[in-house]
């Protein structure tokens, strides 16, 4: 698979509007719990999307007021009590695949929170790159309320790095839900924007990192991962050998040439 | 050791109570210093915590309205002139082996700092999972002022993951008193409380988590500790096996029943 | 060379007051671009500094209202369009080759921030010890803006650990200027200050580290940069070995004699 933008989606909604994605879970009568049908389709989409030229950005957003309620009590927990450990293992191994899958896709990802953010919902906000949220957003790591640990899905690793150690220990062993101005305050969300705007302000970033230049926010973005574990020294090497590679772009000529014109740049991705 | 309810303490106060274990220092006359002896009976029972079914979360606690002044100058940092490096280091690594206790003991600690909280003082509360404390709070890694390095049992690496590698390298370099204020707003203090209900608000957080998944608290403390240098990748996978495991506890099932039924979940910790 | 006191530069502005070194760039008319050559001088001036015993401590200041407006745009982007592979790794490596340098120097740096700070110079700002602002601060990693990605000279792995992973990638993402404000609340700057006592706030803090103990503050500088990728077990063991080592030194017992005689202690760096 190489397009996207025509891609039918049979357990979320998806649409592509000039180089965006935008990806909704779609029961929101029921605040957008996930499934294992959900889960394993998104982990294929993002999959996918490493080779596909034609997006450029993604926006996860909300659907009725709500991001997403998290795995649904009665389609995935119940199921799971009759699971031996081979098929729990099956099953917290898909749930991670989607997290390294959204990780290393390629594209940025803009996550559109309103309404209840929690659990698994919780984790595909914090596996995006930017995080918008309205003041309604309620967002928990809830796993500890279901009788399990908070190190789910990447949760141990990922929340320190974005909010600090202390204050993502306390969020997963109370379960407790941290509120759109805590999350704003402690870096979880980037800004914080009206209800109504929500949807326009997260396509409006999109469309500016979409305008690119494309190959460099994949090399952003890989390398944001990739030198998670590095040593200092190590990373500093790594990226040498990053941004030269990013030099032989034209999308850096580009630049060059418009500044020199005192234009603003073209960027096209190669 | 299997049973930490009865233990009786030599060089601080230890009770128990409800399967909450309080600790505080014992020489408020002096803010509360740590002693060779001290120092080594709070890592012996920090170990035998691990073992300990007994005791479901643990508060360490002021006195007197002070928390801990650190390694008492008489009793540690006089007799340490004497010292060759072979000495040396069996302290140094003794102070170390405290905070991997306290790391290792497999249940949540929650500081609750009043006053004076320096040096090793310090060093504990950072150590702590979670850390509540009052307006009055002076928290200082001053080691600098005693001619040494701020690397003191793993303050270069473990302060920066909780408030910044700038902020850390401020108070490292500086020794500097952090203001109550300062910790609340860089994440070091996860709330500020009333001086006259800091002990109550410390022990009913802790009876909160008490009453939790147990089974599930000391996995998430677990990888909190063992994800730290992982890749992404590793972490999610290793959360992967973590979480598989934390869905054949007997509280997960007690989870899904109480939530059908409608009902709140009582946690047993298997 | 094992004395910089003496040492004249070429490429920008050195001086040294009471151990102190103060850097400027030296093309405030152009906002103190940097150049091939005093990327090159710069490095090995902090290179050199690991073995200079006469220097205690370094600012690294504005000139003119400006702190550094990043690789010069004609000087630098225009000839690296006209590289292959291996001078454009070259280059990156140089670059990247400063910020080892920096951090591996032995000696805290103090940025000092006024005005433009952008592209390498926010790399600059990054590769500090400890950063104090004006209000007029504007601080943008703005690579994406010349068609190239993030990771420069180890930005994708530092500020990360500076002001959190959800803030560090929207900066590196879209190249947008953090504000003085944002910088402080998120602590990428220690402080704001007046612009026009920057300088001597600066200076007055770069006296107070280097009045010592120097040889801990090397240990220190040393160990947030070597402890980064370690586990936390392995952490505390390396602060161990290290603080044992800075046991042995004089100003560890001068700090002791000094408080039994309820002095000031007087260190000497040995």
């Amino acid at each position: 698979m190489t397009d996207m933008a025509g891609y039918v989606a049979k357990h979320f909604r998806w649409r592509v509007e000039d180089g965006i994605a935008v990806v909704t879970l779609d029961r929101p009568e029921r605040k957008n719990p996930l499934t294992f049908d959900s889960y394993a389709e998104l982990r294929d989409v993002f999959r996918a999307l490493v080779y596909a030229d034609d997006i450029k950005a993604v926006v996860f957003g909300s659907n009725g007021g709500n991001f997403c309620s998290g795995g649904d009590v009665h389609d995935i927990i119940g199921p799971l009590l009759d699971l031996d450990m081979k098929g729990l293992l099956r099953f917290t191994r898909m749930t991670g695949d989607l997290v390294k899958a959204m990780i290393t896709c390629g594209k940025p990802i803009i996550a559109a929170v309103d309404g209840v953010c929690v659990g698994a919902g919780a984790i595909v906000a914090m596996a995006s790159d930017i995080r918008l949220a309205t003041a309604e957003a309620k967002t928990a790591f809830l796993f500890t309320r279901v009788g399990l640990a908070g190190c789910d899905m990447g949760a141990c690793a990922i929340l320190p790095r974005i909010i600090g150690q202390g204050r993502a220990s306390e969020l997963l062993y109370t379960g407790r839900t941290m509120s759109a101005d805590e999350g704003e305050r402690w870096g979880f969300y980037n800004r914080i924007v009206d209800a109504a705007a929500l949807d326009a302000e997260a396509i409006a970033l999109a469309r500016r990192l979409a305008e690119g230049p494309n190959f460099g926010h994949m090399m952003t973005k890989t390398m944001l991962n990739q030198e998670w574990s590095m040593s200092i020294e190590q990373a500093i090497e790594a990226e040498a050998q990053a941004q030269a590679i990013c030099m032989q772009t034209q999308d850096f000529k580009r630049a060059y040439d418009a500044f020199v014109a005192r234009e603003k740049p073209a960027f096209k991705g190669d």
